[in-house]
């Protein structure tokens, strides 16, 4: 294991700057003293694109490249229009890096409010797609502006494309105790993705003979999703139905103030990117208003990723101490949550 | 105002058979004695393509044709490979008949159980549009079977099939109480079909100037779903997106037991189709367990769309009651719920 860290840290727009320099003062507080770390801010998003009309150029992932991990607040600005920086910098930073694992951990904590009546039991990990599917910008525009416009989305699946995170959400389902995957697509409409998704899912399945597997199509799965959660344990998906049925998880298992979420590249050719799924919530943006749990927990990934367990391990259980607790805490800052946070994961 | 009905009717599989009878007695008994209903009854679904291949030719179309209305109970078998019944039938007919707008309203009613916490107040309608998007059946694959397959699903937008749908809600939010239109897309990620929506939505807000209006991301609208739904009053989204959607806005207002929809061509042109939301539950077929309250509101769609206004406001008022008594009245069977629903709407 590697004795430094090399990060690359992106705070972003709004809220990001608030949650990314909590996330880093949990990870300064978690680390032993012999891990030297090192971080690099790094200024995208809307000031710079309002600035100099750039989102992410080859030099900036040349940069990028150099680290070892990315630590990402969040990219986001109504200022800007409504695709540009997303597809200017979030997803080709995706696609540049790869990062085909997109991880998303759900778990409902004792005491931690849900919308969800009777506090289920929610503990479960989305593996989502990350560099195909609706995500890939292919399509285009006719005859735009006018009566007869017609817009298309291309949703390209590979077979190399899906076999890879579908063999990497077995791993991860086999490691677990419950040891059970579920594919959730939409393969009665979407034949031709759909057949390609089934087929590569039961014949990697043959290789994992201890994971029990079933299947859901996304519709359904958004309705267990609040009425029976607890029947997941890790799902895999395609790209479009992830981002969703992620944000349905993280509202229905603490909000999306504590899901955290990683973008990997298992081969580790680039540097993978951990971000909270929440945006930049430009409304509270300032005011030391926004929860930096998702932040932190976004660092216990990268540790992980990293191969620094012990401390992940001493990130979730801080994080699931001050959540257990936080009804009795009352209404605390950014700062004050990401204080807490690292008092406990250094005491 | 037509005195007569001429209805077609397809039970289908599973308890598609139960819900369709039950749905018939409601729609007889609200019928007052001069309006003369003649049903006629069509076996599609699992059983004839077993039978004969067939799921739905073009004689069985222009049989279809001639009718004001068609009643559908479920279609779908896990004896059938998936996709067979969905694209071969349900998809087919709603591209056949043009059914662009599929109308699914949700209403949480005093009493009726929600998985959510608090008993939110829910009543809210998505106009989900019917023969475009991801569901035309556009794409293909490559290189079948082998580790170079590529599989792609193709989304149609067209300026004219987003338009009437969009138009359609529009005048739909404006006849309603509280008059807002909400815009569901990913015009962030999808930024073809997500400019074209966006841009239809904005001109067509124009003719509409009493309508308040306001556009959610399609992951963030699942969050709205479970933490704020009271924030919807009418939804019009793209054909994926609002399959996705309704699932869950049915499973948080009642369930899927009470999720009624209308495939509705305006400009009858062609017959609508009026079916429960709910599949054809294989599991418990065929053992009077089955709710058919999702297909007595269904039959209330299709009276409305009939223009017999009276007696649709006469099947919703009774299973308002129904559903408001239900705690009460203990475990009933499909036909026991179809009997009190039909002496209701009788006295
Ligand atoms: C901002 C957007 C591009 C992004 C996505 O759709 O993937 C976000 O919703 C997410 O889930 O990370
Ligand atoms: C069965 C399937 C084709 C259908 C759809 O996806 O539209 C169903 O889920 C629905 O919502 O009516």
């Amino acid at each position: 294991m590697s004795r430094s860290i090399d990060l690359a840290v992106i705070p972003g727009d709004g809220i990001g700057q608030e949650v990314v320099s909590e996330g880093l003062k949990v990870l300064s507080a978690v680390l032993p003293q012999d891990v030297k770390l090192e971080t690099k801010e790094y200024d995208f998003g809307a000031r710079r694109y309002h600035a100099t009309g750039e989102t992410l150029t080859d030099a900036d992932l040349d940069a990028l490249k150099q680290h070892d991990a990315i630590l990402l607040g969040a990219i986001g600005d109504p200022s800007v229009p409504s695709g540009v920086l997303e597809r200017g910098f979030l997803l080709k930073l995706r696609f540049a890096f790869d990062h085909h694992v997109n991880l998303r951990p759900s778990k409902l904590l004792p005491g931690v409010a849900t919308p969800l009546a009777g506090q289920p039991e929610i503990d479960f990990v989305v593996v989502r797609e990350g560099t195909e599917g609706p995500y890939t910008g292919n399509g285009g525009t006719i005859r735009k502006g006018t009566e007869h416009e017609v817009a298309t989305e291309v949703s390209v699946n590979t077979a190399f494309g899906v076999e890879r995170v579908v063999r990497d959400a077995f791993a991860r389902a086999q490691a677990r105790p419950r040891k059970k995957l579920t594919l959730v697509h939409k393969n009665n409409v979407l034949t031709f993705a759909g057949h390609l998704w089934t087929n590569i899912f039961n014949k990697v399945a043959q290789e994992f003979p201890e994971v029990s597997t079933d299947y859901i199509h996304v519709d359904a799965a958004t309705i267990y999703l609040v009425t029976d959660p607890a029947r997941f344990d890790v799902i895999v998906t395609d790209n479009l139905f992830g981002d969703i049925i992620t944000d349905l998880a993280a509202a229905v298992s603490g909000g999306i103030g504590v899901a955290a979420s990683g973008n990997i590249n298992p081969s580790r050719e680039f540097p993978s990117m951990f971000e909270p799924v929440h945006g930049s919530a430009p409304d509270i943006a300032g005011q030391g208003k926004a929860d930096p749990t998702a932040t932190v927990l976004s660092v216990a990934l990268l540790l992980r990723h990293l191969g620094y367990d012990g401390e992940a391990d001493r990130i979730d259980a801080a994080v699931t101490a001050d959540l257990t607790e936080r009804a009795a805490l009352g209404a605390r800052s950014t700062s004050q949550i990401g204080d807490a946070l690292a008092a406990r994961v250094a005491g």
